[in-house]
């Protein structure tokens, strides 16, 4: 990637408003292909977890909940948002057991992506935990009300493949879940 | 799904700021479980539409572009915004040609995705068209600045697999496509 093709220059920014998710920026930048300077906003937060949990007889975590912007229920992996100053891995335990009650010790990342590279500047991190147990009640925060659901692993990766899961955070995991473990394959 | 249950209650909305890609609206929802009265942020934009684009020779059609949430270049399928009234076919069709130049006839939906169902009102439509060609020449807009790359579709199963595509929008139309056509099985 050439620096001179691709420079886009920051003239100044803007602080915007907060919406509560997100504090809102908008950056001034320079186009290096035409000199233009467009008006770009930023949707800062902090980056967010989520996680595949398997327990011992083979099913994964769901939680299923009424989401605000498309204003239906959906089926998700588990999750949210870090902490400032947490521990990424300490907040997939933490979200995983407040959200299901569920526990388990043997982690490892599934690694991450960017939440929408397009316009917020958070990653979203990937977390698979074998070999969970249901340990805990729930610890919902006000504004949540979660039921959490049981799949067999080899039915959500039949839904996954049907497009079941109405969530782009909930398919890139288990996308990459389910190809690392080989149920997936070229 | 239990009307009971899940029936969050809209109190009451504001109109939000006007953010370039968004107008914000805060839902004030009463919650079921505990009858609290949470403020939600909902962006409310058009659906997008992104595309598979598979010439003659098997190589999918990429672009590589500065993305200013994540302050990185990224390489994407291409795509963009349904403008207002506008077919989501033709949408699909303009956006690959603007973007990249390359036309094709043979269009065949993978389905949709809500954008993040958490904040945004939106669907990512995405096509799959079989056997572009380029015919024409970019038409960006002020805004752009977009290189095109061709890809072979197997390096790029591979990079699926490898978490190279740092965009969620473009995970799930390749997840789709590879399964549909067996390049990626149970």
């Amino acid at each position: 990637m050439s620096e001179k093709k691709y420079g886009w220059l920051r003239q100044r920014f803007e602080v915007g408003p907060d919406l509560k998710l997100f504090r809102a920026r908008f950056d001034f930048m320079k186009n290096p292909r035409n000199g233009a300077t467009e008006k770009m906003i930023v949707l800062e937060s902090a980056d967010a977890v989520n996680v595949v949990a398997r327990t011992p007889q083979g099913q994964l975590v769901f939680v299923q909940q009424y989401r605000f912007g498309l204003g239906q229920e959906t089926i998700e992996l588990p999750g949210g948002l870090v902490d400032a100053g947490e521990d990424i891995k300490l907040a997939a335990a933490r979200e995983l057991r407040e959200e299901t009650g569920y526990t388990g010790s043997n982690w490892q990342s599934l690694g991450k992506i960017p939440s929408n590279p397009v316009f917020q500047d958070s990653y979203i991190h990937h977390w698979l935990v074998d070999g969970v147990e249901l340990t805990q009640n729930q610890q919902l925060d006000e504004g949540e009300a979660v039921t959490v659901l049981l799949m067999d692993e080899k039915e959500a990766l039949q839904k996954l493949l049907q497009g079941f899961f109405q969530h782009p955070h909930t398919v890139n995991p288990l996308l990459i879940y389910f190809s690392n473990t080989q149920q997936l394959k070229i």
